[in-house]
């Protein structure tokens, strides 16, 4: 498996505007076969953070979707909204709750 | 939601040990109410790293979690094994993939 975690941040003001954009997003994922997890989370302390974490088969898989229309589409639409990405972190998941079916 | 990642550091050489004992643990949290994901995935850039990803219902179930006798067994055995935790961030998880059920 292959994971990720990482921040995103929005443009001052732009945090809500992001985030609805990114939950659909994670709708588009629900079907894709490869993805396991894909988790939005705002940060507490930081009024533009957006968390993400995801939990993909493999390191094709992730790169896969990016390929999807529906998620080109995405990117297209969240990019001006988005000030940059940072405390990204890559792992290998192996198991636990959430991941019963993939094990 | 209350959302939670971070590295547990095992002490030289007993990641493997640790793995096995958080692995279990999250077998344990299968069944609890209010523990929605528990995951566990290694550090591909650090031979003694293990980095645990959890979301709950909120704070009240993580720290009713901590009272369970399972998991008192669990953090009684790994404690010895445990050189340190770093890198921990609280989030609040609002959706996506893997969380159909708790939105």
């Amino acid at each position: 498996m292959y994971g990720l975690f990482g921040k995103m941040k929005a443009q001052p003001g732009k945090r809500d505007e992001l985030l609805d954009i990114m939950l659909k997003s994670a709708d588009d994922l629900r079907d894709f076969d490869g993805c396991y997890l894909y988790v939005i989370s705002i940060a507490p302390d930081d009024p533009d953070g957006i968390w993400i974490f995801e939990t993909w088969r493999d390191q094709e898989a992730h790169r896969g979707s990016l390929a999807l229309e529906s998620v080109q589409a995405v990117i297209a639409v969240a990019r001006p909204l988005i000030a940059g990405f940072s405390d990204r972190v890559e792992f290998t998941p192996l198991g636990g709750k959430g991941l019963e079916s993939y094990q």
